[in-house]
């Protein structure tokens, strides 16, 4: 047998149809489901139409992280709903405000060697305990729930290695910016990163939570780090040293791609407004005023994290043109902080503190002021993500963030010795951390009985036909590269109440591009019977919210055609029955303009033979040309594809279910 | 000279103008001033539009306590330009997140003997340190800073002796709902409360703040406490002993109306939905279920109430279904209890903790559930405050909050015993509090260079013309008792963002009551040149905000006749030149219906003469009847309003200024 790393040996453990070649599409047999509530009230209402019994898997959990605000009826409706649906369907719950889920199941549930998908694409977390964890729509999360392998095109494993030590004021965040300032937002598609090497020894399994993190942010599909002391010493402290299990590569085993990093060569690191790949040093930007810093979030959650930023402004105070911000990562993480005093160091200096959960990182609050900077440790910096429309986040780690609060300017931390005389501290991370899951409500042995709560937001899915063979539709909207989820359904406190009403929700779909979009598809639909939306590299690169494929589909479109394609939305279009087509030729791509409209014939055929496709544009003044576009589905997508997607796949299949 | 009491050595401290007689109108100098940010904002541009080079009061400070969840970039626009404002014309600044303005400022500013005004209805709860505190209107506050004396009707001075000891289980929140039990919503109206006797030796000072505060839910113009030793304690515990100075009332001093309560006859009450006058024993609603509590707000600030809401649910777990929200008073506050151990306790057992400001009392935030009941500590319940238009807001003691968060069900904490073994705790105060004051900002020697930061959301105020002298115009709305600002112009997190934008702000005018009632009044405006509400008792009780005059006003209202008036509702009116009649005879509010025609003649004599004013009233059918109805402003009012409001009024009066 061939020497594994460790992302080989994780899926050949748990691989149930295909083979594990680079672009072949493999099924995986899934231990663990994440569910956060963003998401999550969909995945319920699909768990319900499926007729679940019973989660299939070994632990799924309905977080509620996201919508905490509460500023009416809808998100409090929606947790009820959420507890409901976790107790009939015999999920863990985590109630609102008991923490971010990534961190807290990394804490409570994570376990090395199992698999884990979840319906938000930060679920690549795991990957720090020595998990396969992946990010993904929520129905392909639903699909697992109820017994279904999960499929994915097998992804390139790219190894990178890490050597030596990290220099003083420069930490895990630096690292994953590293990659992001050589890689881009793209540079991680269709690989799983792993990293390996002497520089993980002094790594915490919370650092290596930081970089599985942010892996989301290159793109990739997962991040694996193996199992190893650290990753035992994290389950101890957290109560759980029986978890543990070594899971480290094989001698002379190989990688299909190689890469990398000299610990000792690094320095702190930022990324500019408005991508996480624009990644400069921290020295180039230095002195640049700062309105806002936030600490925390699910990009660096750790006791570490917060300690660090406590050690900076500890006995000082936070300069008065700043709002220092902090987001705790989950209840226990407050009563660890208080114990080490960083929690009080914080508030002393000034901090707002607010209630554990996603907070402006989904722009649910704390919207900087206009056109100011925000510095934040969070994991993306998208246009207007933070809830300000002419937002300007950068993204960067706590050090930079607390050097920043201090000096009101962006603020490379090792000045920090020659600014206010603080030393570098040396962390030592508690044996045993004060464990709290007092908000965290076991799965019932038979829920069967328990009755959903539906408030007056919460609405049916709508249903969807089948693909047509024949369309004359018009090009609604032409879009640049790395278009974001956040830009074709933006997050934020306007809107992410609505994630479990289609009709409502689908008025802001590609409001951030184009605020007229709603109307033009409204107007179009009964005309055209349906709209086409053309982008460039990486369409649909961020969060994993389906409802970037679900409203869009709810107000008629047939089809996306992009250069290239973000994973989890490209599997998200398939999954709710939007077509989505490659271009062959990138001229074709200059060549056609909004407004042109593009004609398909026999499109069921033609996805079936996997030929390439035809497809004729006109333009206003009735001139046309034709062009070619193909897709790269595999069989049993082509199938969800044009049966209408998977709600209408999973129904007939409901119907032919037994138990 | 006659013996007085604690009111009437306040007042003859600090008259300037008129006789301290009941019912006539007096001047009084006014040594401090607060603002909070939703009346704030206006205030600001109020005092730019005068002209203010530097505040006249002794000590003016501007707080954000209720705009904190900045969920785009509104609220924090309106930070920055707080900030500038406040150094601009010389106000200390409380950043945000620093804290509630009531308790921040007793801790950190408060002084017995001096008088305070502050655009915040619960203002009055400065009067727990032997103040004259008094909530008024934005302009109001605005004219004081600029040095002008604060104008008001004398009240009646009522003495509540206080008797006796309170017995377990029972604390201060009980006894001003015992009087919002005996008085109701309006029981104050035209009243100072002054409460003395033996049973003050057991109330501290926080003690005395919840009942002061909550004076503004019986309409009191104002509530006194004496300054004797807890007074003193309590300066002292805040670094402040030098401040403090004996205030007590002389012997065989008189009030003019007496009521007494015997502290060891209470029970704990709780005040049912909508109105914090509907108070009855706990025991009568025990057992209901509960699906959210909240611990804070100025309405139970103190240190003592956080540590037996934590010495209550310590080393056990809030219920499943309830939402365990913790609402701190300030960073001051909460270091304080990561001290006393009850930050942790809280945390532990369940509890969400929320950043320090005013939060869901104001319906910024943590709103419940459809129809769910929420036990609150906060002061007011009126309908749809909470953000949730059918919620069921109950209001209580912490004790009580805290007991029914255990149980999942509304509990009497006198059960506590039986139900969880707790015994009642014996509760020392710190001699000394942890200070902290890093968030407040100390006013500028000279701010005349300040340049004002306005977002865009921050408009102009609206220039309003003089009073016609002949008006034909709709009744656009009739009304019932008790009418609540929160009606007349709701809070919450839709519209507090527009606090300094009265054209966004007035599409919500009245839309509590009616939804249609903006389009109705746009429609009307230009046909008739405004229009006329009807109202029943106390109508505008509540909040102290300017815009339930200004939008209105702003709407085309010339005038409100209604049955009586709330004391600071009243005062806006006629601040923006509104016309403020009363009913002589109750039926001719039953006669008039909407739709009637109002028409007024010769009305600026009319309302000099200080006669009745004759009004003629047509139906649709062209049928009419005349009635009259009175006003009862003093001639500086009277003038004020016919020139159409105090902005006009002041704009001349700076013309005139030489300074």
């Amino acid at each position: 047998m061939n020497p594994f790393n460790v992302t080989q040996k994780l899926i050949d453990h748990h691989l149930i149809e295909g083979e594990a070649i680079p672009g072949r599409e493999i099924g995986i047999r899934i231990d663990q489901a994440l569910l956060q509530d963003a998401t999550g009230t969909l995945v319920q209402l699909e768990l319900e139409a499926m007729g679940l019994k019973k989660a299939k898997t070994e632990i799924a959990v309905q977080y509620v992280d996201h919508n905490l605000l509460q500023t009416d009826h809808k998100n409090a409706d929606d947790h009820l709903f959420l507890y409901t649906a976790a107790q009939r369907f015999g999920l863990w719950y985590s109630r609102p405000g008991n923490g971010v889920s990534h961190p807290v199941h990394m804490e409570r549930f994570g376990i090395p060697g199992k698999t884990l998908v979840g319906s938000d694409s930060h679920s690549c977390a795991a990957g720090s305990l020595g998990m396969l964890a992946i990010g993904t729509g929520g129905l392909d999360v639903a699909s697992v729930i109820v017994g279904e392998p999960f499929y994915v095109k097998m992804p390139q494993i790219m190894g990178v290695k890490l050597t030596g030590n990290l220099p003083e004021w420069v930490s895990a965040k630096d690292i994953i910016l590293e990659m992001l300032r050589r890689y881009g937002v793209k540079g991680g598609v269709g690989k799983i990163i792993e990293y390996y090497g002497d520089g993980l020894k002094n790594l915490s399994a919370m650092d290596r939570h930081v970089i599985a993190n942010m892996g989301a942010e290159l793109g990739a599909t997962s991040t694996v780090f193996p199992s190893d002391h650290e990753t035992y010493r994290f389950l101890k402290a957290q109560g759980r040293p029986e978890d543990w299990v070594e899971i480290i590569s094989d001698k002379d085993c190989k990688y299909d791609l190689n890469e990398e990093i000299v610990l000792d060569g690094l320095e702190p690191l930022i990324a500019l407004p408005s991508s996480p790949g624009n990644v400069v040093p921290v020295r180039e930007v230095a002195g640049r005023p700062v309105g806002q810093v936030v600490i925390g979030s699910s990009a660096n959650p750790g006791l570490r994290d917060f300690w660090i930023a406590g050690h900076i402004v500890k006995n000082r105070s936070v300069n008065n043109g700043v709002s220092f911000d902090i987001n705790p990562t989950s209840r226990q993480l407050i009563l660890n902080m208080i114990k080490n005093h960083s929690f009080a160091n914080l508030i002393k200096a000034g901090a707002r503190f607010h209630q554990s959960g996603c907070m402006g990182c989904i722009g649910m609050g704390q919207a900087p002021s206009s056109n100011t900077i925000s510095l934040r440790t969070m994991p993306r910096n998208f246009p207007s993500r933070s809830g300000t429309e002419d937002d300007q986040v950068y993204l960067c780690s706590p050090e930079t963030a607390a050097a920043s609060a201090l000096t009101g300017k962006i603020t490379d931390p090792r000045d920090l010795g020659k600014l206010f005389d603080i030393p570098y501290p040396t962390y030592s991370s508690p044996e045993k951390e004060i464990i709290n899951s007092d908000l965290l409500v076991a799965p019932l042995e038979d829920g069967s009985e328990v009755q959903l709560k539906k408030g007056p937001n919460i609405k049916e899915l709508p249903h969807f036909l089948p693909m047509a063979d024949q369309y004359d539709i018009p090009v609604l909207l032409k879009m640049g590269d790395n278009i974001s989820t956040d830009e074709i359904l933006k997050a934020g406190a306007d809107v992410l109440p609505f994630r479990s009403n289609i009709p409502e929700i689908s008025k802001y779909t590609y409001s951030v591009i184009d605020t007229t979009f709603y109307e033009m598809a409204i107007k179009s639909r009964p005309i055209y019977g349906g709209h086409v939306v053309i982008a460039g590299e990486n369409y649909a690169q961020g969060s994993s919210r389906e409802h970037a494929a679900l409203a869009p589909k709810y107000l008629g479109q047939v089809c996306v055609i992009a250069k290239s394609y973000a994973r989890i939305a490209w599997q998200n279009l398939i999954n709710f029955g939007i077509l989505p087509l490659e271009f062959i030729h990138e001229e074709d791509y200059d060549k056609i303009e909004q407004g042109n409209v593009l004609s398909f014939e026999n499109l069921g055929a033609g996805i079936k033979s996997r030929t390439s496709i035809p497809i004729r544009v006109t333009d206003a003044s009735g001139q046309s040309f034709a062009f070619e576009a193909v897709h790269t589905m595999s069989d049993r997508q082509m199938e969800v594809l044009l049966k209408g997607g998977v709600i209408s796949d999973f129904q007939e299949k409901l119907k032919r279910r037994t138990d």
